[in-house]
């Protein structure tokens, strides 16, 4: 027993003087939880997670009928939409990549340039911009209005209140839904809580040359992003084509010089399967994600052997991707307004 | 004992004689089965089905990443997209409305001039319209070659075969899948099968007149439609607004005068969740398409009690609408042809 019992402090002994490496990640680091955080000011319900899950998926959300959250941030596709800039309304081109949706809610803010608060914030915007769903909250009002089961789902969803139907409880609903779209048990996430084969050696080389050149400045917490707003070129601007001129990030929002070209550092989480990168998505290759990033924040040229094995550390952040049952949506009565496409291109024979 | 053996048989003889409307029905219709029907030359496996779940979601089998089966034939949507006619690549509008997905495999042929023989014939046809999806057999090959879990799937979804891996197998998948989505369960099937409380005398006055005007010449089978080719307008040609002059219907695909207009009749299985109707989709109100038909294909003008009771006899045609887990879908590699979105308007401002 008593040999067993020294056994088992040698190992642990060994193991934690083993990985200095695990205990400076675990300090810069949280993995991903299993269960979603509490919103501010919105409980989580099943029934609110519910209907946020119809709302996500209703292209009815949007003034022609043929767009929704998922089109854009699509939760079989890492919660992207894989374009260089999303497409919209009348096949417009919006003007950033589209954020993936998964553990958004980690993220101090939402969008590139946070200008919303948090997710219910957020939901409001896409649903009235003309370039992607083109609607407004009194024709969204009227056409969840029109359809009973959306009516007696809003009145479980927000019990009590005066108007349970309304434009701000749908963005609250599909808050509800999208916190719960997380991706715990990643490898790193395996490994931060004490799983030493959890990652591999090249994946352990690069999770070391990510945090001795500086990446954790920006990339750090449970997201590895999400948490604050950094000059895109910290040190040298990339080219135009990466960093387009006109668009100058979160200075749109507070209207101070020193907020030309910031942007919300983006969560790295599921990385891999999120291209195109940037804000402009104009780099499809991690690889080359990584190189800019040196260059232009960190003032290091990272050689290939470095590039590389932080590329595979990044892939050790793919986590369990969420399993949704697609919803049966309520039908449309008489009273809803029919869906407004627009003229359109016609096609060449018809 | 004989009092009971007695009571049993007059219980019987009562039902059997007071339902002559059922016994009617019952030669004239068949409920939706419980599992989906055989395929000509595609046994049905688990692999291939899940396999075809994946590529009904996945929007790379367009040339813009934008456009699933799914668009079109939305699984929460009664299998349709709800429009007048379908948006594809570059927001171009389709020429016909979008038939459903659901119980079309016991169609005889697919399209609403019947050009598919069959699903899986279908299936290729949206992926290389031009005004659809926008791909070819070449691009969607390459993209799916590129993607080691869609190699290692076709394998199993194919076992034994040289080229697992095709535009044909990939429609065969589709197909598979497309098998599953049948909506059994309707209130008419319990009917059908004997419940005689599963739809109310209202409905049974549907019943009785749809059987009684003759609807059931072109409305009749499992799909109630979806087994004959028949002239829009037999009696007399509706306006160009619900019959559009340029579309000739089968003319096109058998080239003999006596096709013109000539349409495969849709089913009426859901009827009342896939708005608008007829293949101009210029129709929402179901009671008005109902008295549409009435007019032109049947002479009848069916009066205001009439064309209710049929429309509510319709409504007793919605079944169990599939529940489907929404997949997860593998990423893609370097070698993976990427999107093309094409130029399309700018929104102004940006």
């Amino acid at each position: 027993m008593i040999r067993l019992i020294l056994l088992v402090l040698s190992i642990s002994l060994t193991a934690s003087a083993q990985d200095p490496l695990l205990t400076k990640a675990q300090r810069i680091f949280k993995p991903v939880p299993g269960s979603p955080p509490a919103l501010r000011a919105n409980p989580l319900t099943p029934e609110k997670i519910d209907l946020g899950r119809l709302l996500y998926f209703d292209p009815r959300l949007s003034s022609s009928w043929l767009i929704s959250c998922n089109t854009c941030h699509n939760v079989g596709l890492g919660g992207v939409d894989l374009l260089e800039t999303s497409v919209g309304h009348g096949w417009q081109k919006g003007p950033r990549n589209s954020p993936t949706v998964f553990n958004a809610v980690f993220n101090i803010a939402q969008f590139w340039d946070g200008r919303a608060r948090d997710l219910k914030e957020q939901a409001q915007g896409p649903v009235q911009a003309a370039v992607e769903m083109n609607s407004n909250p009194g024709r969204t009002v009227k056409t969840l209005s029109s359809i009973p089961e959306y009516v007696s789902r809003f009145e479980k969803a927000f019990p009590g209140e005066a108007t349970p139907l309304s434009f701000e409880n749908m963005a609250k609903a599909i808050e509800a839904f999208e916190a719960t779209l997380t991706t715990p048990g990643a490898p790193f996430d395996r490994y931060l809580k004490g799983d030493a084969k959890a990652i591999n050696d090249e994946e352990k080389k690069g999770l070391e040359v990510f945090m001795a050149k500086g990446c954790t400045a920006c990339h750090a917490g449970v997201n590895l992003g999400g948490q604050g707003y950094f000059p895109f070129g910290v040190v040298e601007k990339p080219g135009s084509e990466i960093l387009p001129p006109q668009d100058k990030g979160r200075f749109a929002v507070t209207r101070t010089a020193s907020d030309e070209y910031v942007f919300k550092s983006p969560s790295l989480r599921n990385i891999a399967l999120t291209a195109p990168y940037f804000h402009s998505g104009k780099v499809w290759d991690l690889k080359q994600a990584v190189a800019i990033m040196g260059t232009s924040q960190l003032g290091a040229e990272l050689n290939q052997a470095e590039t590389e094995a932080i590329t595979r550390f990044l892939g050790t952040l793919t986590g369990e991707q969420p399993k949704i049952e697609y919803p049966i949506l309520p039908p449309h009565t008489a009273s809803t307004p029919l869906p407004e496409v627009g003229a359109g291109p016609r096609p060449a024979g018809h």
